[in-house]
């Protein structure tokens, strides 16, 4: 089932994007194209993020502190918030394969970042953790949760040396 | 789309299951009882895998040690490893509402543990992060990067104070 595409309805992508069937089916031939459409608008629009949270060359943790900063910000439409396009989007071979490319991207920049491994491989883990929480539970956590955690992890970043 | 109950086939969920559709529709009624079933089955494995690795009581971190080894266990048959399933269970409210409960429980054990609270939130976030990555990426992440993150989060339970 998987294999042969998504189980959502263009309907319900439609509704949720707030356009029609019809202008939806102009721009996307088939629904693995939409829903490659809309993770590549989605990537794009958090490495544009990112570059602009990116504090000048040199600094240690700069691409791991834009990073954090890009994942806690609150994004009134993010695509993520919508149920139906995240349980359309996973299983999907052409979306996988995208996530997989941006994810050792990130995973890159955060690990030649200057920082010791152990803090970047606990931060990438932990910001992994913050979207699973903004995938099931979003909106369940208090604000001063997540502010705490985004200070925690970017004071992670201005410390260098193992954490144990 | 999403509030009508998942978009799977039983037919998938059986194959995958390796039982017979008629088999499944004989203990459960709808779709939505399968997967609220599959469900409390996995938590209720996986809380026996955490109270089976806990360490005797008195010692400071020893749920979130048990939690650590139980999310890194290595399941061969897990729930999750099942695309189909994941897909269907994601957006159906009695599996939400069963994951919430779940969470909290799990939070709560983490976050009265004895461990400085920046301890335990970072732990926690990261182990969010390996969920994450087992539900996209399983399989793809080496097993040193696993063991080398397991160990890094045990060890992170054993000493105290805060790490920032």
């Amino acid at each position: 089932m998987v294999a042969n595409g998504p189980n959502v309805s263009l309907d319900a992508v439609a509704k949720e994007a707030g356009v029609s069937k019809g202008g939806l089916l102009h721009h996307f031939r088939t629904k693995q194209a939409l829903l490659a459409g809309l993770i590549d608008e989605w990537f794009e629009h958090y490495d544009a993020a990112v570059e602009s949270l990116l504090e000048p060359e040199g600094t240690p943790g700069r691409w791991t502190r834009a990073h954090i900063r890009a994942t806690f910000a609150e994004e009134e439409d993010d695509l993520w918030a919508h149920p139906s396009v995240v349980t359309a989007l996973l299983g999907v071979p052409e979306v996988q394969q995208r996530i997989d490319t941006a994810a050792d991207r990130w995973r890159r920049q955060t690990d030649s970042d200057g920082l010791h491994p152990q803090r970047a491989d606990l931060i990438s883990r932990a910001l992994d953790g913050v979207t699973l929480s903004d995938l099931l539970w979003r909106g369940q956590e208090t604000r001063e949760h997540r502010e705490s955690t985004r200070d925690l992890l970017l004071k992670l970043t201005e410390q260098d040396g193992p954490l144990v």
